[in-house]
C-alpha cells in the first residue's frame, strides 16, 4: 500500500483512502507481470476503470500532455470523445505495439461487434523509456505478459520496482509504481481520488524531499549526470468516482503537474509526461438506450478541492514509488541505487548527513 | 429573416427554423447599431443568449480558432470554465477596447457583486476588420453605439450590411450579417440550432454559388484583386437549445468550417475565424445551490444530425449576408458592390452570363 | 499518377508537377503492400520524407486532428518536437499495433544507439478503419507486410484500391489511396507541395463532383444508408520542399479540411480525420554538430500560396482516389461499387443522368 | 533590482544577470504607473520587447495558458502566427478594454499604415484582478495611465506594490511585481532569459519558502481564509535574446508552472495563469524585404538549460515580488500585511517561530 506517513506540506485535505493506492476508487484494480530475463528488466501494469464491459460502459476520461517527448497511444481519441474505452496499459517505450496488440485481442474477444457490426476501439497504452536498465532493444515483452498482467487485476498490488515500473530510474535513484489517494468531500457527499505513476523522470541533484534538498549529496556521491541527455517520463493515471466530466478531468490531469515537480522536476526535454484521468460515474453507453440521459454534473466553484487532491496524491505517488522501489543491477551489470539504499550509503559515507536522512527516514515512514 | 429557398446541397434534413434566424433557439435575442459618419461605416450586433440574469446563469459555450489572425477576446476563459457569461458583442477590430468597457459596465450594473464580493466577468467581443469600407483608424465606436445595441435586442433582426456587418466585405462583395436556423430531431424531442456571422473574407476569383463558379466572371469584371492581402474574418456564433456540452459544442464549433468553405473560401491567411457556440440549456449557475446538480447529457452517437445542420446554417448564413447586404460607397468614395448588383452589372455587361445569374437568382430567392 | 485534368474550382495557381503526386517532393518516395486473402482485403502503404537516415536527419513536421476519432499514433511528439523521425505508415485500424513494431525494428535494425546510447523513436503510424470491406477482426496483416511496403518505396506509385486502401470506402464507394502535388512560386523560387490521402469517408447523398450533386441519384441508385453509423476516416500526408516550420505545417495541415470537404464532407463524428505536413527542408539533426544552426524561414505573409496549394491537393487527391479505385467484392460478397462503375450503372438504369455523369466524366478525365 | 541572494535549489546554472530583472534581456524596458486614489490601488505596468518599431519587426513569441480563468487578450494571434507586435500592457481586470484603446492608439500614431493600406494590430493586455485590495468596479483606470506607464519604460524599474501590481496580493500577502533574469551558456555563446511577474495568486496555509512551510503559522496568525474563493492569477512574461521560435518559446512559457508552484501553489481554479514567452532574435518584419530569409535555429536537444533558467526566474521573480511588496490598506480599511512584515509579526506574537524566519529573512536577504 502506499506511504502511511502524512505528505510533507499536502496541499489536501489530508484524508487518505483506506488502502491509500489508486484501487481505493470503487472497482479500480490494477495487475501487473514482472519480466527480468537476463538484461531485460521490464513488465506491464495495466489498470481496469472497471470490469463491467468498459467497451459498452465507457468511463468520462481526458488525457493531458505535459511534454510529449513520448509515445502513448490513444490520446487522440479521448481528446475528441471524453471517454477510455479499455483498460490502461502501461509498459516500456518498444512494448507499444504488442501491448496494442494485446489489447485489441482481448478487447475483440469481449465484443464480437467491434468491427463488424459496430466501430472499432481505442487501445490505451502508455510508456516510459527503461532503456537505462534494461535492454530495449530486444523487444522482448510478449502479448502473454500483457494478457497476465490484465488478467491478475486486483484492488491490492504491490509498488515500487515491479510490473511496467521494473526497470525504471527517477531522480537517477530506482523508481517505478506508486500510488496515492485522498478522500474528498462536497456537501455531504465523499468522493475518493487516486492516482498511480510510473516514475522515470528528474535528476539526482535536483531532488527536494520535504524541503531537503537531499538530491545534491546523494549526486555528488553518486557521481550522477548533471547533463545526460534525460531518457525519462512519467505517466500518471487518475481516477476519482466523482462526476467530473472530461473538460473537468482534464483540468484535474492538468494539475498532475504540480505533484510530479514538489520533489524538484522541472518538466526536462526528453521526459514524456502524459497524464490520464478518468471517471467511474456517468459511464457513457456505446449502444445507448436513450440518446440523452441524465446525469450528474459538478460546479466548478468547487473544483480546488479536487485540484488539491490531486497535487497531493501525485506528489504522494512519487514519494511512494521512490520509498517502495529496491536497488537493481542494471543492463550493464551496475548496481542502480533505490532511494533507501542510497541515502543510507550517504550516511555511511558522509555521516554529516546522517540528521538530514534521518529526518526524512521518519518523515517518509522508512523508520518507524 | 434568413434565406427563404431551399440550401443547394443542404448536407442537414432541410427543416428550417419559423424565421430561419438564430433567435429561432428560444430566448436568444440581437440587437444591432448601424454607425454611418462620414468614412465611418460601422456598427455593433450584439447577442444575448438569455435574458435571465447571464451571470448568474451561465450557458455552456466553447470557441474554436479556425485561424487565429483575430483579436477577438473572451476566448481564454470559455476554454476553461466551458461557459459564457455575458452577451456577445460583434464590432470591427479596433472598437474591441470600447465593447469590452461598455459590456464590463453593462454587467457590473445589473450584478453589484461583480469585483466586489465574487469574482470579475468575462466579456465576450469579436471582431472582423472593416477597414476596407471605413475608416477603422478613427475608432469611432463609443460605449453608447455598444449599449444601444445591447439595449436593442429582439428575436427580429434585419441581415446584411447592417449592425457589426455595415462595413463588411465578403468574397470581395458587400458582406455582413447573415443567419440561418435548423430544427433537429433526437428521439421524439425537437431542438433548434441557428447562427449568426458576420462575413468578412474570401476572395470574388474563388466564389462558387451553387456549384456555379461565378467568382471568375465576376473578378475579371470588377478587377479583383487576386494576390491582395486579405484583411477579412468570419466570425460564427452558434446557439442552440439541445443539451450539449462544452466539448460537444466545440465539436460543433469546429463543423462551421465546413459551412465557411462552401462557398470557396481556404481559410487564408489574413482571415481571423472564430467560432463560438453555446447551449441554452443545462445553465450554470454561478452561485449554486447544489454543488452537484442533475442535467442532460446527449450521446456522441447522435451527435452528426448536429453536424450536418452546423454545415448547412453557416453555409446558408453566409449566403444569406450576401444576398441582404446592400451596395455602398466606401471609405474612398468606391462604389462596392453587393453579389447582387454585381451580379446584374456582370449580365448587363457580359449577356453569356444571364443564364447562370438568372439560376442562381432563382435558386437563392433573389427572384422569385 | 494524379489526374491528368484540370481541377474544378482549383483554388491554387494550377499548376502540378511531373508526376501529380506526392513523390514529386524531391526525396519522398511511396511503396505499398496489397492483401487479398479470404474476407481480407487491406494492406500498408509507406510513406518515406527521404531516405537520408530519417533518424539522424529529421523532417520538420506537425500534425493536426480534424476530428479525434481515430487511433493513429505518434501526434504527441510530433506537437512537442515538430518532427518526424520515421517513414509514416498507413494501414487498417487493427494493424497499428504491428506496424508500431515493425517500423520500430526497422529503425532499430538502421540505428544501433536507438536505445542503446541515445533515446527511443517515434514510429509514425495512421489508420482508417475498413471493416466495412475486409475482415479486420483477423488482425491478418503481419510486420513482413509493412516490411515489403517501406522496401518497395519508389517514386511511380499506384493509386485507388491499392495498398492501405485496398479495402477502404469513400461516400460508400470504393476508395483508397489518391495524390495529387502543385508548383508554388515564391519570388524567383519555385517549391513543391504533394499530399497523399487515404480516403474512407463520406455519405453518398452528400457527395458532390464538380458541382454537380451526383451523390443523391448514386444514392438513391445502390440505396446507401443514411443514416448509418460512420466507420470512416481520412489520413492526409502533406509534403513539401519549402522551407515551412512546424507552425506554419500546422496551418498548412489545417488547411486539408478545405479540400476534404469540397466533395460534400462535414466532418461527421466517426470519421478520423488526421493530417500530417513535412518539409523536406531545414532538416534537424539528431546528434546536431552546432547547437544554433542557419535554416531559411518563409515570411507567413506569403503563406496563402501554400495554403491555396494544400486545398487543391488534398481536394484533388481525394477525386483521384474516386477515379482510380476499381469495384471490390466485400467481405460479405457484396459488391462494392467504384465511382465510375456506379456512375455508368446510373446511366445504365437512369439514362437521364447520362449529361451529367458525361460532363463529370469528362471534367474528371474518365472520359478522354 | 532582483533578490541578491542565491535562490534555494536554483535548478538553473545560477548565474544571474546584471540587474537580475527581465531588463537584462538587451533591448527589453519595464515602464509603470501607480494609481493611489481614494480607495483605487492599481496601476499599469509596460514591457517592451524593444524600441525599434515594434509593429514593422515583431519578436517571435508564445503564450501559454497554465488556467485560463482570466481575460488576458491578444493570445489568439500570438498562438496563430507566433509573434508579438505591440509592448505588453498589465494591470488590472476592468482595465483591460482601455489598455486595449490605449495600445492601439499609441500603434496607430506611430504606424500610419495600420487599418489603412496594410493590417490591424494585435494588442496585448494581460491582466490580474486587484479586487481584494482596490475598488475595481470605478474602472478607475485611463488611457492617460497606460501612456505613461508605456512612455517611462528603463531598463531600471521598481519591483513589490508598484505599477499593475500595485493591488495584487500573493499568497494572502501583498504582492505584485517581480522579476530576475539568468545568463545561460550554449556553446561559446551567453544568453540571457529574464522574466517579470504580477504574482495575485496562493493561499497562505501553503506557503513554502525556502523549505519552509512558514504559510501554515502566518496563516494562523492572520486568519486567512482557507476555502476563499480565489480570485487571483499570475501574469508571467518572459524574454530572452536566444533563437528560440514560437514552438520552443511555447516550451519555454509551459515550464513557468514549475517556478509558480515551488512555493506552493496548486493552480487554483480561480487563477487566471496566463505566460508571454518572445525573444528578441530573429525579428519578423511585417513588409518583409525577402519573402525567406535566414535565422537562426536552436536545437531542442540543449533546451534543458532554458528549461531550468525558467524555472528558477519565474520562482525568484515571485518570491522577489513578496519580498519586494510593503504593507498596504487595502479599500475597506484593513491593513495588508507584507510577507515581511507578516513574518515580523509572527515572531513578536510566536517567538518559538523566529528561528524559521530568521532562516529565511537571511536566505532571501531580507537580513543581510
Amino acid at each position: 500500500m502506499g506511504l502511511t506517513v502524512k505528505l510533507f506540506n499536502d496541499v489536501s485535505e489530508g484524508v487518505k483512502g483506506a488502502k491509500n493506492l489508486i484501487t481505493d476508487v470503487n472497482g479500480v484494480l490494477v495487475g501487473q507481470t514482472t519480466v527480468d530475463d537476463g538484461d531485460v528488466h521490464s513488465g506491464v501494469t495495466a489498470i481496469w476503470p472497471h470490469q463491467r464491459g468498459l467497451f459498452k460502459n465507457k468511463v468520462p476520461a481526458a488525457s493531458y500532455v505535459i511534454n510529449g517527448f513520448g509515445k502513448s497511444v490513444g490520446l487522440v481519441q479521448i481528446d475528441e470523445l471524453g471517454t477510455i474505452e479499455t483498460p490502461l496499459v502501461l509498459t516500456n517505450t518498444f512494448g507499444v505495439g504488442t501491448a496494442t496488440n494485446a489489447l485489441t485481442k482481448l478487447m475483440l474477444a469481449s465484443n464480437p461487434e467491434i468491427g463488424d457490426t459496430t466501430s472499432t476501439v481505442n487501445p490505451i497504452v502508455a510508456e516510459c523509456n527503461d532503456g537505462d536498465v534494461s535492454n530495449i532493444r530486444k523487444m522482448r515483452l510478449t502479448e502473454a505478459d500483457v494478457n497476465a498482467a490484465l488478467n491478475s487485476a486486483s484492488d491490492h498490488f504491490a509498488e515500487g520496482a515491479i510490473g511496467a515500473g521494473r526497470g525504471m530510474m527517477c531522480y537517477d535513484l530506482k523508481g517505478g509504481i506508486g500510488s496515492a489517494s485522498r478522500i474528498v468531500r462536497i456537501d455531504d457527499h465523499s468522493y475518493t481520488i487516486g492516482a498511480l505513476v510510473m516514475s522515470n523522470y528528474g535528476f539526482l541533484q535536483d531532488l527536494v524531499v520535504n524541503g531537503q534538498p537531499i538530491g545534491k549529496p546523494l549526486a555528488a556521491l553518486l557521481a550522477a549526470d548533471k547533463h545526460k541527455e534525460e531518457k525519462g517520463s512519467i505517466i500518471t493515471v487518475l481516477a476519482t468516482d466523482a462526476p467530473l466530466n472530461s473538460r473537468q478531468l482534464k483540468r484535474i490531469a492538468k494539475r498532475a503537474t504540480v505533484g510530479i515537480n514538489r520533489t524538484g522536476g522541472f518538466i526536462g526535454n526528453g521526459s514524456g509526461e502524459i497524464v490520464f484521468a478518468f471517471s467511474t460515474t456517468n459511464l457513457v453507453q456505446h449502444f445507448a438506450k436513450q440518446n440523452v440521459e441524465t446525469v450528474q454534473r459538478l460546479n466548478d466553484n468547487v473544483i480546488d478541492t479536487f485540484f488539491r487532491a490531486t497535487a497531493a496524491v501525485v506528489d504522494e505517488s512519487v514519494l511512494s514509488s521512490l520509498v517502495h522501489a529496491e536497488s537493481i543491477v542494471d543492463r550493464k551489470g551496475r548496481l542502480r541505487f533505490s532511494f533507501v539504499d542510497a541515502a543510507k550509503e550517504l550516511v555511511r559515507r558522509q555521516p554529516e548527513y546522517s540528521d538530514m536522512v534521518n529526518q526524512v527516514f521518519t518523515e517518509l515512514g522508512v523508520i518507524k
